[in-house]
């Protein structure tokens, strides 16, 4: 991969997290990825639960259609929604990420504690 | 804990990861974030590398502060920015609750698949 190709990668992957980050910083569209994390399921299906008209919720599946969080496939009639595993393990990457630098720091202040502590 | 009680910590935990998710939809928040992983730090030296105003660093800074990811303190004349972990590990946690829903999903499949290829 050349540094540019690098460079385009980076952002693209940047861009990405803003979008998945976006979608996730809501209640409603939580709750379906929540629903659909046990199972795919139509547009209808999704809505149901929700005390708001299939327009909002629609809007709101649109959001994480666009994140790439959820992804949309036909059925006959049917417009079928199922998660789409990998933006979420991006995610998830990042914060693992964080996590390991957390995890250095918290030890290295546990060793220092112990080593005042004394034998 | 009472029902009324459970509703409204079910509540605020959801307003959180709101605020959390919405605060790491940006690349410059993560950015910062990324930096007090490695260590604490004043603004002054968190808004050095951004090619943006002191200004514009700060709000960044306050968006972090009011999601509870970043705290900050004072240590003589010097603001002291570092990362709250717990806000994070809440982040995780969801993510992780989702993780177990779709991995038992992709077992299951697994298992089908096995079946249907036969001894």
């Amino acid at each position: 991969m050349t540094e540019i190709e690098a460079r385009k990668e980076a952002a693209s992957r940047s861009a990405r997290l803003d979008a998945v980050f976006a979608a996730l910083a809501d209640p409603t569209r939580r709750a379906i990825i929540e629903r659909l994390s046990r199972s795919e399921a139509r547009v209808t299906e999704v809505a149901e639960p929700f005390h708001m008209s299939l327009n909002a919720v629609s809007k709101h599946i649109r959001v994480l259609e666009a994140s790439g969080v959820v992804e949309r496939h036909r059925k006959g009639r049917d417009h079928i929604l199922s998660i789409n595993t990998r933006s979420l393990d991006e995610v998830d990457g990042w914060i693992e990420w964080m996590r390991c630098y957390w995890k250095e720091r918290l030890d290295a202040m546990e060793r220092l504690l112990r080593a005042q502590e004394g034998p």
